[in-house]
């Protein structure tokens, strides 16, 4: 399928391109640019209200800097489709989030432009400063490091660790503070408060900068004029302003608040900030889902809307006529709100992932006792730790490759303590079209080596509300749920509660000589698997683990006893992951069976759709069955 | 040995008994129980200089608040010595940080007053406001939650994540902020900058303190006090001093700074803020290492001196006449020098850690190539990131159990990219004295699953630095080499640099039957009870395998041929380490050989010197000896 483009952005496949237009053609193409993201969008999923709302940066950017020489980098990446199309891949855009394709973030090894990959949130001020500060060791003064920051990424502790120390580098760093108020759901905390505050009151930010770009803008005053403007801004720092402002208090000159969407505008401002040197920031108001009237009012929904009608915005639900399965995640909104019910100590934290994690819907019937805690993934933990300390059950929802980044407080706060905090990790596995900043590969190895840690994983929808209702009976401790992005496999999943005993396996399917041990979701594929096989006669029996910590040594020195061949399958890495935990519990026991270990092998996976990633790594029903088979064939 | 005390404080074993005292007793109280502390110290070593500056600050807020009801959250826990001796540990201090005595920092398990176990830093404010929250669940409109942490401690992100939920919570917080401008080395960073103004311009802090605390601390204008020292702030903060403070921007009302030596004062601030509703920050200013000279000229080296004189403070040398093999730590600090002179992208990276990984040693020579970035492991990780991207390779130094804070930063924003970073993980393995929250148990297991990433450990001082030398050529990527605390066993380790192949192991001994296969310093451990077996006529093979990740294949396949039995031994986690990279190998490889794991077991290890502690789980040279003696004993 092919897109037509408007005259200019045909033109423009480069920033080189770009800078032959005139300033006063900006705005069209900028026109131009948002209409293909939105027509190819339609139909090419991924993350639209972003993008929409960083076009006339995007362009104002490229237009007045030097890159690639200019470092720019974007923060978390979702608004980066302009930056894509604007830099090499305009007419791969329609493969973008694909199989082969390119990757739906900046990505260091698809392009030049992309000064660095992201994916996860706030790491882009220490990235440019380590670039800048890498620039001043080589004694190039002359090379622009920007950050492109939105204000939810900005609430994570990294950004704020970044700028304590930019702000003492005397490096040539330039911050730009995307604030649409938003992040994936609207944006929380007293960070947002403050900006919103700022921009509402404005005079003394708007008296200081006109002074600033009055003199500084303007060159002919000539060679003192930095000075002059030096001095007065002093002045005015040291009487009222002094001090005003939180990111001046950090070490940071602070320009704005302007118009993210006045491209000229944003041209005339960049040129200037980019003659002066040290560490500067720019507070950008823009909108998340501009020019698209839907996008615009429900920006959280059209974060990532899935196929929608290009002219009116309205989204395409796939028809479908027979029930589907549930979403894992409305599994957990939906269960935590009918345990909070029946447990007056159970509580729900997410980090700024409320519509991902659906805790979403307890927000809604229960405020008091869910929390957004924004972009903060460790405080999310620590926070949880606390609140359990005094008695309270917190089910703290993270993605799995996000709770890398509270590794240290899951082990430091709560597992030591044997706090009874229940994580729940959504996203587990594959996950598909964001690839591999976003697979959740490896939780179940990081997970397995705490402590006092209970690590399981439901296989369909009735385990995940099990597991959960028996993570919050008293004295479960430290308990870990991991699941995966997506539907699981049950229409009828709402059943009684039922306590799971901790650490215990369940057989699935008798069978000879061959025993598979699966754990999670991918389960089901195997169950598949092995009807197929059925129809040859080959019958291996197959087991749940349910968890991997702690072990059912029971079941397992059965299945060490009874059968030739164990084949172990998990959608985790290889490595100290599920199989790891059999090998180990087989060498301990000196048990000497063949154990054939199926799972993420020990690279980092690109995007595409689970299928054809599960295809790629051996982990779909095929892989599955021809594994079986040679295993089979060997033993005959 | 017994201690004397002052007439005071032999009266005080708890907050109680503290209560019986009068104000204008407290200064007398607070210089016998530094004198105590010193005494004790000065032949039980532990974190003398903190605790020595939060004397007074301790003794008042015990004396004020009503713990443990009231919930008092020390952050990292260095300070924690007068909290510890005021709530029952008077008698149990000389036991702090013994085997079986008690912990060096504030425990859970240990006292109800120990509200939050603690020892890595910046966790305080979100477990406080954990409290908080609950307490506000609960309808518990009375309990104050207080978490006193460092100015170092705040630049972490944790801290920061923490302030902006705290900001908009509504709860019942007050953060003290112990200010002394000092980690464990010298602060650093804007926000160390920013409260340096604080301090040095505190005219209109001190307008609107006085009015606040003119009215507000006197009852006698009745109950519209509040609503009109409301008003008087509302306006003076509407006008000159809107938004003035960086905390007050966090949604915070801030106070101060006073004098945190001053514990009638303090007693008289900390009772009119527990009657102030909402979060809120009391700046307080100390002196690290107060009331010993020494300590207040020199806080770095007396943050954890060791032995020293009681009186004078002189710190005593442990007199030894034989050589003694180097700190590996110094074999870093010297190493990374002179790999700088030879190679002008290596540069250095530690988060607030430079005394204590000796970067110091670099900072000193050529300061402009190495960073202190502050208490930010994160950033550390990231920033080291940004440098790589852009050509240097740095060396970027963290303790083990430190480095689970930037687990994410170094799979998302290292290894995912493949960037030439060289993580030196001090401080792996048993550390001793610190205890749980400081071993660095979990590394092995979890980097070896992270893809692209080498994972090395030396077993000695030329080994360390030849893996520092290899590690800096040119194309050898995510690099991590990982050592303990404390001294090597070379003393001629200065050898010309050579390069070690990566993945390559080494066969230390031939032998027969047994193979004893280690990783790193506890090598050393190994070879000694080899040489104490083979009196006995038992002679395994000894196999360094250097490389945890690539593994040496060749090596193992030969390991596997030639004999009956394997031993693996390493300082890290059981579950998942080396061990297991090795019981994946020989399953993977159909290798049918008993192998026998030895390393940390599946629980957290208190404190106690690294011999009792390596005794305690088997890792001391008898434990190994015991266990090669029994597998030779079965084969026979």
């Amino acid at each position: 399928m092919s897109y037509s483009m408007g005259p200019l952005l045909s033109r423009v496949n480069s920033p080189e391109d770009l800078k032959k237009l005139n300033p006063n053609q900006l705005e069209q193409f900028s026109r131009e640019l948002r209409r293909y993201i939105i027509d190819v969008m339609s139909s090419n999923p991924g993350h639209l209200a972003s993008s929409l709302g960083a076009v006339e940066l995007t362009v104002a950017i490229h237009y007045t800097f030097n890159t690639p020489y200019d470092k720019l980098i974007w923060d978390v990446g979702h608004q980066a489709y302009p930056h894509k199309i604007i830099t090499g891949r305009r007419d791969l855009f329609p493969l973008n989030r694909k199989y082969k394709g390119i990757s739906g973030f900046p990505k260091m090894a698809e392009s030049e432009y992309d000064a660095f990959g992201v994916g996860h949130s706030s790491t882009s001020i220490s990235a440019a400063l380590g670039m800048a500060m890498a620039s001043k060791l080589n004694g190039d003064k002359k090379r622009q490091h920007i950050a492109v920051i939105g204000d939810g990424s900005m609430t994570a502790g990294l950004s704020f660790e970044a700028m304590n120390h930019a702000g003492v580098s005397g490096t040539n760093l330039l911050v730009i503070l995307n604030d649409n108020g938003i992040a994936i759901d609207k944006n929380v905390g007293a960070l947002k408060d403050y900006l919103l505050e700022v921009v509402t009151s404005r005079t003394y930010n708007r008296i200081r900068n006109k002074i600033w770009f009055m003199l500084g803008g303007n060159t002919k005053y000539g060679k003192n004029t930095r000075s002059i403007v030096k001095q007065i801004g002093g002045a005015i720092k040291g009487t009222i302003l002094r001090k005003s402002n939180l990111f001046e208090a950090l070490g940071f000159r602070y320009f704005g608040p302007v118009d993210g969407h006045d491209v000229e505008k944003l041209v005339t401002v960049l040129t200037d900030l980019s003659r002066i040197p040290g560490p500067k920031l720019l507070h950008v108001i823009t909108r998340k889902g501009k020019g698209m009237e839907k996008a615009e009012l429900d920006p959280t929904t059209y974060h990532a809307p899935g196929n929608f009608d290009k002219e009116t915005g309205e989204i395409i639900e796939k028809k479908c006529s027979v029930a589907l399965a549930p979403k894992y995640q409305n599994v957990f909104g939906k269960t935590i709100i009918e345990l909070a019910k029946i447990n007056p100590k159970v509580t729900g934290v997410t980090p700024a992932m409320p519509s991902g994690c659906s805790l979403n819907m307890m927000m809604n019937v229960m405020p008091e006792r869910a929390f957004d805690v924004g972009i903060a993934e460790q405080h999310a933990v620590t926070f949880s730790a606390g609140l359990a300390a005094q008695g309270m059950i917190p089910f703290c929802n993270i993605y799995s490759s996000f709770m890398q980044r509270a590794y240290d407080q899951v082990i430091h706060d709560v597992a030591l303590q044997k706090l009874h905090v229940v994580f729940c990790l959504d996203r587990g596995g594959i996950v598909g079209e964001d690839g591999a900043t976003h697979h959740g590969v490896f939780d179940l190895a990081y997970f397995r080596c705490i402590p006092n840690m209970t690590v399981a994983a439901p296989m369909n929808e009735q385990e995940l509300r099990n597991m959960m209702f028996t993570a919050q009976l008293p004295g479960k401790g430290t308990f870990s749920i991991r699941y995966p992005r997506g539907r699981g496999v049950m229409v009828d999943w709402n059943t009684p509660f039922e306590e799971i005993p901790v650490g215990k396996g369940r057989k699935l399917r008798d069978g000879n000589k061959i025993a598979i041990l699966s754990i999670g979701h991918i389960g089901n594929t195997v169950s598949e698997a092995l009807n197929k096989l059925a129809l040859s006669g080959i019958t291996p029996a197959h087991y749940d683990l349910r968890f991997v910590k702690p072990l059912d040594t029971v079941m397992l020195h059965e299945v060490m006893q009874r059968y030739t061949d164990v084949v172990t399958i998990e959608d985790g890495t290889l490595i100290g992951g599920m199989g790891s935990a059999i090998v180990e519990f087989a060498s301990d026991n000196n048990y000497r069976i063949n154990i054939h270990r199926m799972g993420i092998p020990d690279r980092f996976i690109d995007q595409g759709t689970p299928e054809e990633l599960f295809r790629e790594i051996g982990l779909d029903q095929e892989g599955i069955i021809n594994n079986i088979n040679q295993i089979f064939n060997r033993n005959k």
